[in-house]
């Protein structure tokens, strides 16, 4: 495959150096012309230190303009990341020095990449299937241990190896099935109906296995979403403000599903945990309790977890929601001193009640261990797969529907259980099941659309 | 020399890719720990694929828990940028890799690098002058083609090249008065008095170009300063934002000579301007004309250049300062619409005054040229040295001062024109000039003080 030769910048400007990436076809010829040194012919994997000139400028009449002293990195087809000519450029990590070379390459033949424009060459040229790329940009967004973990194990072609056995099963499934339909008159059974059967109902669990641990995958990619939910003037805020403050790792704000929509998250024992319309929460100063009743149900509902706040006094809201998950009873401003009997409100089931101050902070720890523990995250033994990628999800849980047909054709009906299906309409659901899981890995890809929508999501420069 | 063995992050997170910098005598040791691949034996300059993995963490009986897929770059002493041996980790972008990287190269004998260490063992390794080390500190915050083009030449020795010559010539004329020393008892006169006169003299006039370049080079490398003045309600805190988001170029902040102020910058044809004390125009809108006469005085005094701000109708402010200096007087909200008869206070001398509007942007551009022309920055010539650095303008200032006292030695001075010193005192002189030159190159370096305060400047990883 050939294309053009693209570059862009691959760390942030602002350290001490830049890098600049590049590559296609003509990486070399573009770099011979802005690079001081001749590279076409030093062998590939070598360091060569010289100076990135501006070919237009000359400083006197031998000398050309020199934009910076470089270190070039030679990468040569077939082994780079791309799987084509590539070079990289380390600069000094001035925004005004990257921005002249990365012009420089421009104006002597080279493109700036699309977002995730390397990985996706590098997913076309062989060098990875696809689940492999998606986790080059989960890799680069890890922020904790959980998610480096898994995305490192996608990376490496963990969940890739898994769904070529499941593909492998069912292709012997499918050779045998369609083996018969050449002896169709002949009324030969190639494949025992048990043993098919059996086959199935193994794959089956195992498709659930990995669809089950999304759940899972999918809290700690993006958060335990958690919903603060109590009366006015409770200490909502000053909770929020507490939690986050505590936090002992990394503090980050998370795009929402709205753009709009920033939401906190905190990193506790590890795990994240987003709250849910914190800019409701957070409004609460200045506008006295915006956030109805309605809004916090809706919190509420989206939720994995609820913290239901109160104070002394001050009963609980009463919270109906349509699904059952856990709820924190939280009394806040126990630093205030109050009447014993005050709290005699809440002392009927006591060990329900997680006491704080989140004036203090007296209790929050007691309060991040509740998290921690309602939130459930399975320990992950050392080669589970878990599923985190959305669009994997999609194509398994599509799999698994295709799947139950497959079952039922080959007499798992409970109403008719010994009714099979004919050989070619099992074999037609089980390309169907094929066909799905080679979504995930890009092994039956598809439009150059599903690809830009794939890559579109990853940063310049990978 | 022999040092223990650095580490840093060299490229900040966030972005596709991330380089951890390693330099010291155990770096292939503490790497051969942590990467999966050997590379004692490997050869200098080149690039390996390979595993940073953890070795206290088995994800089987064979495997040790792998942090991430990196490319390892190995440098060999003494060609590296440190001179020592070398290598760069180039990583995943993700905060959370970089900082597991970091920990697992500390925890096998590397240490955290101080700011600037990587440059400052290159210059203790010879492989740098300190006026070059510095210039890599220059280069880095580099932000347009001029601060770029003065660090550019720095580091690649234009200044330092500029400075032996002068004490190639200094060190002659020492030599030669030294030589009568060993000569006294016989009143020999090896120097002839008015050759090594004009010589001082060519030097001392070198010497004041030098010194004279660094109005011109701290204004390109820290902004012309320029100061708002005007009556309240006329427009200042608009027109600060009409020219900041006028900026075609890279809108930035720096910091201030304190700590907590922050003033805002904007680059017009490649020049820099700096507006002094923006908080207190900013101020104005929430807290009207918080900024005093004393205030806007001390500003004005400060500037480079003055805009005093006016409008039709509203005397421009009568501003006595100390030093003359350019005032632009700039008559602002011409857009709205008044009687003719409105202007009339304005029309005395009326070349004089650049009428805009900050709201409409009319007349910007021609606030913007005067800008530019009053900041009378000249055409720096392809090889001219411009000195950029207080550190280099102090030593050049004191070496101008020993300078003069061995021209009144050789006989300038005015009063007593023929009497000249006895040649030890001259010398004595000289070797004072020659140490003042020396400072900036680092040939007579000092105190491990200095170094440290002069490497303080720099960013971690460099």
């Amino acid at each position: 495959m050939t294309h053009h030769t693209i570059c862009a910048l691959a760390s942030p400007p602002g350290g001490a150096i830049a890098v600049i990436r590049l590559s296609g076809e003509s990486t070399f010829q573009t770099l011979d012309k802005v690079f001081s040194k001749n590279i076409a012919d030093v062998p590939a994997n070598t360091l060569h230190y010289g100076q990135i000139v501006d070919p237009t400028v000359k400083d006197s009449e031998s000398e050309r303009r020199v934009v910076d002293d470089v270190i070039v990195s030679i990468y040569r087809a077939p082994h780079s990341y791309t799987g084509e000519d590539s070079a990289e450029i380390s600069c000094h990590g001035s925004r005004y020095i990257a921005q002249r070379i990365l012009q420089l390459l421009i104006d002597n033949g080279a493109q700036q990449a699309q977002p995730g424009e390397f990985t996706q060459r590098a997913f076309l040229n062989g060098k990875m299937d696809l689940s492999q790329a998606e986790a080059v940009a989960d890799l680069i967004a890890s922020n904790n241990a959980a998610t480096h973990r898994m995305a490192i194990s996608q990376l490496r072609g963990g969940f890739s190896h898994e769904l070529n056995e499941l593909r492998e099963q069912l292709l012997h499934m499918t050779s045998l099935l369609e083996l018969e339909l050449d002896f169709s008159d002949q009324d030969v059974e190639f494949a025992n109906r048990t043993t098919l059967l059996n086959l199935a109902t193994a794959i089956s669990q195992h498709i659930k296995q990995l669809t089950d641990s999304f759940r899972t995958g999918n809290a700690l990619k993006n958060g335990v979403p958690v919903a603060i939910i109590g009366a006015p003037n409770v200490g909502k805020s000053t909770l929020l403000n507490t939690l986050l403050h505590d936090d002992r790792a990394i503090v980050s704000e998370i795009q929402g599903t709205t753009r709009d929509l920033i939401e906190d998250t905190i990193q506790i024992q590890g795990i994240t945990f987003r709250f849910i319309d914190t800019a409701g929460i957070r409004r609460t100063k200045d506008h006295i309790e915006k956030m109805g009743i309605e809004r916090s149900m809706q919190a509420a509902e989206r939720a994995q977890i609820v913290i239901l706040l109160s104070e002394p006094n001050v009963p609980f809201p009463d919270l109906r929601l349509t699904q059952k998950k856990p709820i924190l009873h939280v009394i806040n401003k126990c630093d205030q001193t109050l009447p014993s009997s005050s709290f005699l409100f809440h002392r009927d089931t006591p060990s329900q009640y997680i006491h704080i101050s989140a004036l203090t902070g007296d209790g929050i720890q007691l309060l991040e261990n509740a998290l921690v523990r309602e939130a459930a995250i399975p320990e992950i033994a050392g080669n589970e797969t878990i599923v985190t990628n959305m669009r994997h999800y999609e194509a398994l849980m599509h799999a698994q529907t295709n799947l139950q047909r497959v079952l039922q054709g080959l007499g798992s009906n409970e109403n008719h259980p010994n009714t099979t299906l004919p050989a070619d309409l099992i074999a037609e659901d089980l390309r169907l099941v094929l066909n799905d899981l080679a979504e995930i890995t890009g092994g039956k890809i598809t439009s150059q659309e599903t690809l830009n929508q794939i890559f579109s999501n990853f940063c310049v420069g990978k």
